[in-house]
Order: structure tokens, then C-alpha cells, then sequence
């Protein structure tokens, strides 16, 4: 049984909690940690045994805490995943790994002397039932090398604040993640297009946006990225390789025909959606805990890159051109195989 | 440029003089004959140039019709096709071939005494793309042979009139012909079963109705033939075979998805759903009239034979329990080969 | 932290010992017994803190086990159940209840007495989401009532000393408890059809087979198992309802294009097809248990009604005709709301 | 009966005399003129009464014929095309309406010097019952303002000498007269986008390419076009529009399940994809040529601006960047509603 610490009792946190107290296998939440001390007093009377701490890093530094879930304000992510880095306690961060590329990087310097990896970053899509089926057709060799993918992300809706660069930041960073992941490449360059608005966009807000990512290898991915959609959480994919191409299907489920049409369901939102890929991310972590063993889902590299491609596509949505990505050299504690999981 | 005289203008006989005058080619609607003169006459003053005859036999007999389309009421079905037969000249009857099997059989001896075909029925399910990749699957060999049909034949709504007689020898009698072509195979024996009953279903009315139909090979078809199913035309298919099945699929068209649904369209009655049918079934027909060839359609005896099964149905229907097909022997005129078209 | 004996280490209960330990929240394998204690070694030389009992009945009555499940040889079952009664503690039985409806109707006797539900039974396909989505569609109001259910059962492949009564028993068992928990309805009769029979079934083997289930309120539910279907694992439903239809989609996942065709997967077995359905089916038993509740899943009449269906069917299977179900009266004790779950 | 006259008959001409023949109704082709004066005789041998012409212009003179049909060579276009107007005889012109920009214009000011439309462009998709649809769907109301489209075209294999060049010319111009009409809107600029190359292009074809159609209304439409995609040929395409989206679905037929797939046909090539939309598209022209009516198919004006589309995209090609399209002002002849057909 694993003791868990969980840093940030917010939604998301609260979410996890749930998810390991009620859904999930082998951990047990040990102990919460808030900046609102309340909030973290409140969510851990509703545990069984667990404890408020006064501080992310007394959590980290307790002997009861196995492993860590850091799920606070991003801005806070770097002090607690280093901490936990420092403590050599696993550390399971829910994106982004830091606010900026330079802590990020900070965090791949900490874990690389180390010697071993420590973080795990939430990237949920690639524990996609369809995701992962659609990478093992891409790498199967059964339809020839890819060339393009084309995707697309649509939101029902966002809150008033939303910005356009979150929706690079928030949104489309899982998109740009899949891409490196799908095709076990960089981004190379980031084009960001703005199509006719949406009615519904709030003033100032580009929605829909599409992005252009350029991978190393010459892959080209193209995603929409629309907040305003209404009509659902349409989550789209489709990578076109050389003798064949494979893309997502619609959510499955009972097809009922009434009034002149057959229809299906089209999820609410990614909690729909995404719900068991979020229960097998946090079970494949804890397994690797267990285990004693390295995380194997994605790194600080990942996180990293993911915010320098975000700080890419933030030129080009100001700037209008194609911009290129600049990351360090990759440390050879994440070099990846042929075909990661 | 064959020209083909039309007995009988009603609705059904209004469409395919359409179909031969705007849509088919090779043909000219020479002449119409009708029991109703004054509705003949409007008939043909819609024709380029059109005759009208004073009745049927006088259409078939006259040296400017080259062919001879029946869409009369059914009772003077055997006449007319008797009286084509005679004068050597190719017909195309709608379904019923004839209203009772004796008459059917009448119409058999006749054109086997000719040698030759010259009847061609109007079961134009055959000529319907689906059901014609459907059959060349089940024959092709790659899924093993055949042992179950599930079909469905659903009706948005029927006039207050139909009666559970008028299911079997107006609905299901499709049904029953696909049966027969799709396996190559005379039914064996019919029963009837009586789910519980649509509350739109008229007083008296048996909607919806399950037939079983057991094929001579041993081959299974259950069709559920339902009359009041409101949402629109859906006409099911599966052929189970012994290492894969065949299914008929929903409709091609656009998906739209929309207030938290994808959709498609089902069709809204058996015009949309067999308009092509129709047409490839009619020009198919005047291609071979037109190269001099015996009719490749469904012929006498499948009118015949679909005759006898609906009659054992409506025994089946009335009596309740599981009826043999009782079919006369079966001329050499009409022997398949293995796979019909 | 439920402590659960598991009575029979055979491969399902082996699978569900895997499901406890490693994919489920809440529970711990306390103790196992198996008929084989060689085996029951092995399997708890596996666990954590796993004890060996020497026999179920010991198991039972231990202080330390609060929950049981029973996975051992169906004949078996009803002494164990009857114990779990008699000790007051819940039971999770895997079908059949018990191998008669003599002892099924031994265990309801029990169960009532004691006035409350401690037995549950492991039905797992009203666990599925697509088959509860069916339930829900039918019962939403939205497209009227239902009068047919059309099911198909098709395995790709048994092992030889498989049976025809084994197909009633073992294979359709699911369907039957499936056509009465989507109805709330008992069946009233019950008639077996042979279609002509797959050439890979081995001798003396009915595959396929088609049963008529006839429901109380008049819904027929046809249902088609074959068990040598060697395509794969395809688990098919629809429901007619008055005003429209619902039906089983297709399993969800990529749909790959290549070599001239759109292409997705069939299931290769049952675990593949309805691994969820499991989890989700004892997820909800312990959470029922570790609240003190009656368990919400399939009842003790359940387990009941479904043998004295399979019974009938025997009968039909061998008699040839429509063969009437006959039940007990049912205790107040399992009568159903409106919508059960 | 209209009398046509083709000029051109190599496959294209002779696909069309096929369907004027055999296919069609209210046509006979009356005469046919090729440069090789031996293929125009044997074509014309297999025709009932049509007669061999020594030259586009005779035929194009001759009293007998009504309208005329041009599947010529491209650069031949403008004169056959000049002639028929000239002539006063309504012409259907296979794309493109000529070779360049220049050329075309001069067709619209001989057209519109006439004060009447006599030309019609060869566009089929517009005739496709999908697209249809689509077009259908997107100016419903019903999903709100279009924002984007998705399209890809995916030809299974070109000939050796197919150049970039041809891309654009050849294959996206339909896909640049599709987002024309689908929007009723020009397209303002295109950018052409190089991903990594299929190993099966020959040296120096850029396959695939990705063109972005920016409309002047600011919906985006970003067309994948790839020609040697070996699994069949593809036409895919969704709108996205601010409430919904509305895509083209797959090729309906029979479903097949085997071998653990279940499968679909994918098209083999454009004939089979849109045989139906050549077929509506040349009777709907008869139609309107029998009616003494204006061609309400693509015109000489939509031929011009996806010529000069074409032109465009090539400047893009070879430039690299975002090239403005140009176009002279539309005369009022073409002006069209608020949805055409």
C-alpha cells in the first residue's frame, strides 16, 4: 500500500483523491497539503486516516509519504517537484511541470544528478484506450511511415477569462503532446492560423485557432483548437501514413434511431471522455511505485518541451509567422526507445 | 429506342413512366392503357408521344409496342401477362405476378410452352447495391457458408385500411423474395409469431409481426416486419455465415453532430431508400429487352413461388404454428445456376 | 478496507482475486479455499497477507472475512451460499446460483428468512455501459415501449467436450438474465430453433441455436448463439421499441484504412469485450458492502429465474415446441422498482 | 430528344457518350469530332445514327446538333467553347474551362456579350449527394456560421509523369471548386504547405501537399491532398461551424465482419467514388438544355477563379509563402443567390 501525498486539494486534487481512495488499487492518500489550510483540513477529515499538512514540503519531507501528487497552482509546481526530487520520492505533477521553460529545465538539472527519474508529468491522453491503439497502428509498419496528422480539439465552452494564450497554454499543450508522443519526435517549428471567430468567443479571445506543428522528421500536424463548440467535447485524430491512415472513432455506445435519425452520443466534456485514461495513467504510476521502478509515463523532458512549444506557439500566435522551437540538448536520461509506451 | 406500353397509370405506373421518359435510357413510353380512360388520357397528354389504348390487350397487341409494363391492380395481372406471353412480347409485372398461386401457375405453363422467358417480376430489392454486395458476399467463399438471416422491414406508418394479411403478401413478400435469391434456395417452411403490439397499430392490425422462414439447406431467416415504426424507413439485413456475417449498413450521407449528438439520416420512406433500385432494376430490364435477350429478373416462378410462401403465411398467421411450403415442380426454364445475378 | 475470502482459485477466481488486489479500491483478499489446497497455496503464496483456509466453510466462518465470493465448481455453490447466509455475511456467487432450481429456491428460503439481501449474483452485462445506455434509452419514455429484442451471442470458438445443453446453460444464460433485467419483465415461454449447423461445431453440437424468449408483457426477444463463430467475440442487441430503436454499437476504437478497406476491431473474447463490465460489477459490490447495504446487483430470484429458464429451454431444446416458464412466487424481498439499475 | 455533339473522345468523351446512351434520358449523341479522325469513326460506328465531323467547328456549325459536349485536350478548350457561344449553343466543357486565366476571361466577356449563360463547367462534386448534404446542412441555420474546413483527397496512385504542378491543377482544383460553392464565397489567398514525402512519389512530385484556402469571409479550408495514399481513394471533408460540424461519411455498402475486423469498402478510384455525381450532374444539364433554360452548373465565371486559384497555388508552391488570389471583377451574369445549388 502506498502512502500518498497530495499537494493542492482543489478540484483536480480532490478529483485524484477520489480516484485513489475510491477507484484505484494499492495507495492510500496518507496526507494533504493546501495553501488554504481549511480546504485541506476539510478534504482530509473525508479520508480515512489522513493527515493536513502545514506545508508541501513537510508533506514531501514526512516518512508516512511514499510519493507525491502535486496538483496546486502551477506557479508552485517547481518548489514541490524539486523538493521531492531532493527527498527522492516519486513525484507525479500535473501539467504544466513549471510555469516557464527555464524552471522546467531547472527541474530536468535536479533530476538528471539524480541519476535516475523521479517525476512523472500528466499528460492523460497518451493512457487513451484509442490513442494507444492509434500509436501501435502508426508504429505496427502495417501502412508505411506517417506524413500528416490531422487533429482536432473543441471545448462546449470556457469560462469568461479564458485568453487566447491559454488556449495554447491549457488546451491545444495536449495536443502538442500527443504529437511528440504519436511520432516519438520533436516539434521542429509552430504556425498558428486564425480562422473567421466564432459568434460565441468572448471579445479578444482567437477561437478557433489552428496550429501547424512541424515535427523534426517531417511530419506535419495540423489541430484546430475551438472553445466554443457547443455542441460537446469532440475530441478528433487522424494520422495519414504512407499506405493507410487511422483515426479515432466516435465515442462508443448505444445508437438510437428515432425521428428520421440514427444518432450516438458525443461526450459532455474530457471528464467524460478522458475518465478511464485518468484512472489508468494514476494506475500505471502507482504500479511503477510499487515497483520501485522509474515512471514510465512522460518525463520532465516531456513537460519541458511541451512548455517551450507553448512559448513557440505564443510567438507565432503575436508574432504571424512560422516560428521555430529551440530546446537544450536532450539528457540521455530521457532518450526514449523506438517506440515508447 | 424500345417502345414500351404501360397498363395500368397509377401511382407505381406514373413512377416508372417517369423513370422510362426523364431518367432510363433506350426507352419511349409508346402507349398507356388504363380501366380508368380519362386517366390514361391526362397520362399521356403528358407524353412526348403517347397513345392511349382502350384497354390492355389492345396495348399488347398493337405492332408499336415493343414491350409491355403491367402496373395494374393486382387481380388483372394474369390476364395482361397471359396475353403478353401470347403475343411473344416481353413484360415487366409489378408484384404480385398474380393474386393466387393457381394463376401464377397458369402464367408458368404458359411461357414454359413458349420455350423461352419473357416475364420479369418487379422484386427490386435485387437490383439494390447493399443487398447485391451482401449476396456476393455470402457467395464469395471467404466467410464460410450461410446459416442465419436476421432481417427487419420497418415502416414509418401505413394507411388505416392495411390489414395483418396485407403484411405478409404487400410487406414481407420483399422479404421473402430476398430470401429465396439471397441463398439460392426455395423457403421450406413459414411460421408466424406475434410480438406484443405497437398501441399506433389500427384494431385488428397484427403490428409488428416475426416471420421464420426455414430454408430447404436448413438456412434460418427471421424478419421482423414492423408497419408503424414512426422514426422512418429502416429496412435491416444480416447474413450470419459460418465464419463471418454481412451486414447491410445505415444510409450513406453526411453526419452532423449537434446539441450533444452525432447523426445521420435514416430514410424517410422506401422511395428514398430504393429510388436507385428501381432505376438499375428497369434499365437492367431494357437492356436486355433491348439486345434481344431473355429477362435476367426475378421471373415467373419466383413470382410464383413468393405467391405460394406469402399464402403459407397467412396460414401460418392465422393458424399459429409452423406451415410447410408446398411448391409444384419446377420447370427447367427457371433452374439458376449457382449464383443468380 | 473490506476483507474478502475467496472460495475456488480456478481461473475466474483467479481473475478475480487479480481484479481485488490490483485493479479495485477498497478491498483486501483475506483468506482462499479451493478443493485443491495445492492450489490454494500457490494462489495465496501470491497475496500480501493471504491466508489458506482448508476448507469454504471454515473460510465462512471466519472473523477475519467479511465478505465472500464464491468462484468454485457450480455444484458446489449452494452449500457455500447457504453458509454465507447462515454466518450473515455477503456473498458474491459467479453463475449459476446453484446447479438446480431446487437449491436456488434453498438459498431464496434462506435469504428471506434472515430478511434481508446478502447474495449477490455474478451476472456481469448490466454492468456494461453500452447495455446499461440500452436499459436507460428504453425506459427514457423517448421512443415508446418496447415490443422485440433482436440478440446475438457468437463466440469464436468452445472446446470440444462442449454441449448443447451447455449452450443454454453456460452461453445464453447471459442473454436470458439480460432480456429480464432490461424489461423488468419475467419470460414466459421459451422455444429453441436449430438452423443449419456450422461445420466446425463438433458432433452432436446444436451451433447455431436461436431462442425465443416470449416475456410476460409480450416483448419477444430472439436471440442467436453460436459458438463457433471464429471471427470473434461479437456480443449484438437491439431493442424495438414503438417509436424508434436501440442497438449496440461496434466496440469503440481507431478505425484504420488500408488495402481497400475501413477497418476496426471485433473483440477476441469475452474478457476483452466486457473487462469493464467486471470491474464495475465488484467495484459496486464492495462499495454496497463496505456501506451495510443489501448488495443492488442481480438477486437471489435472479439467479433463480435465469435456471428455471435454462431449464425450460433444456426442455425446448429437446422437445422441440414453445415450452412454458414456471416460477414460484416471488418474496417480497426482490420485487424490483420501476427501473432497477 | 436533344442532339449532342462531343468533341473529344478519348476516355473521358467516351465515358460521357456511354452515359449520353446508355445511361441518360432526353439525349442522343448525334455527332463526334476528334483530332485522330480514325478514333472519331470507330466511336461513332458504335453510335445509332451519329456521324463523324472533321472538326470541333463543323460539328459545333452543324445544324443537327443542340449542344455540345468538350473533352478535348485542355488548350483546345477556348476555341470549342468561343465557337458554341458564338453559335448560340449551349456548351458543357469538362474542367478546365481553358489553360489560363486569360483565356477564360475572354470566354466570360464572349458570354457575357451574349447576355445569357451557354456555358457550363465540368465540376461533378457539386452533383455528389454528400456534398450535397454537406452544403445543404452548413446553410441551414442549424449549426450556425461556418468557421473551417478539413478535406483531404487521397487518389490511390498517379502515373510516372504526374508533376506538383498537376496537383493543383489537376486534383486540388476540385477541392478549390468544392470550398467556392460549398461557401458561396472567392477564396482570397492560398498557401501550400510541403509535409514529409510518401516514399512511393516519384522524384520531384511533392506528395503529399497540404493547401490552405483562406475564403474572403475568413472561413479557413485546409485541403490534404495526397496521390499516392495506395489503400484506395479517399474524399474526405468536414465543416465546422460555430454550433456543429457536418462531415462527409464513409462510403456506405455492405459491412463484413472476418478475421477480427469488421470492414467497409473503401472506393477504388474517382469513378467509383462519383459515378452517381456524373450521371445527375450531365442530366440536370439536359434538363436545363431540354427546358431552353441557363445552365444552373458551375460556370464560365467558376471556371475562371479556380483557374486562377490554380495559378495562385502554383505561385505558392514555388514561392513558399501566402499569395493573394486576384481576380477581375465578377460580371452580374454570374452573380449568384444566397445558396446556389
Amino acid at each position: 500500500m502506498i502512502n500518498v501525498g497530495v499537494i493542492g486539494v482543489g478540484m483536480i486534487g480532490q478529483d485524484h483523491i477520489r480516484r485513489l481512495t475510491h477507484v484505484l488499487s494499492g495507495a492510500r492518500v496518507a496526507g494533504v497539503a493546501d495553501v488554504d489550510l481549511d480546504r485541506a483540513s476539510a478534504v482530509a477529515a473525508g479520508l480515512h486516516e489522513g493527515r493536513v499538512f502545514e506545508s508541501g514540503e513537510k508533506l514531501i519531507a514526512d516518512a508516512g509519504v511514499d510519493a507525491v501528487v502535486v496538483t496546486s497552482w502551477g506557479p508552485t509546481h517547481e518548489a514541490y517537484v524539486l523538493a521531492a526530487i531532493a527527498a527522492g520520492k516519486p513525484v507525479f505533477c500535473e501539467k504544466p511541470l513549471a510555469s516557464t521553460a527555464d524552471a522546467c529545465s531547472r527541474i530536468i538539472d535536479a533530476e538528471v544528478a539524480t541519476g535516475r527519474r523521479l517525476v512523472q508529468v500528466g499528460f492523460m491522453r497518451r493512457y487513451d484506450a484509442q490513442y494507444r491503439a492509434m500509436k501501435s497502428a502508426v508504429h505496427s509498419g502495417e501502412i508505411g511511415a506517417p506524413l500528416l496528422m490531422h487533429a482536432a480539439h473543441r471545448n462546449p465552452s470556457v469560462p469568461p477569462h479564458f485568453t487566447s494564450d491559454m488556449i495554447i497554454n491549457d488546451s491545444a499543450v495536449h495536443d502538442i503532446d500527443v504529437a511528440r508522443w504519436m511520432f516519438d519526435d520533436e516539434i521542429a517549428s509552430v504556425a498558428v492560423l486564425k480562422p473567421r471567430q466564432n459568434r460565441k468567443a468572448a471579445a479578444g479571445l482567437d477561437d478557433p485557432l489552428v496550429l501547424l506543428l512541424e515535427m523534426s522528421g517531417g511530419v506535419l500536424v495540423d489541430v484546430e483548437v475551438m472553445l466554443n463548440a457547443a455542441f460537446g467535447y469532440d475530441i478528433r485524430g487522424e494520422v495519414v501514413c504512407e499506405d493507410g491512415v487511422v483515426e479515432l472513432s466516435e465515442s462508443a455506445g448505444v445508437v438510437v434511431k428515432s425521428a428520421g435519425r440514427y444518432a450516438g452520443r458525443v461526450p459532455a466534456d474530457w471528464r467524460e471522455r478522458f475518465v478511464r485514461a485518468f484512472d489508468v495513467e494514476f494506475q500505471e504510476w502507482l504500479d511503477d511505485v510499487a515497483a520501485g521502478a522509474e515512471p514510465t509515463g512522460p518525463s520532465s523532458w516531456d513537460g519541458y518541451a511541451a512548455t517551450v512549444v507553448c512559448d513557440t506557439g505564443l510567438a507565432a500566435l503575436h508574432g504571424g509567422g512560422r516560428e521555430p522551437v529551440l530546446l537544450r540538448e536532450q539528457p540521455a536520461l530521457y532518450r526514449r526507445g523506438a517506440v515508447s509506451r
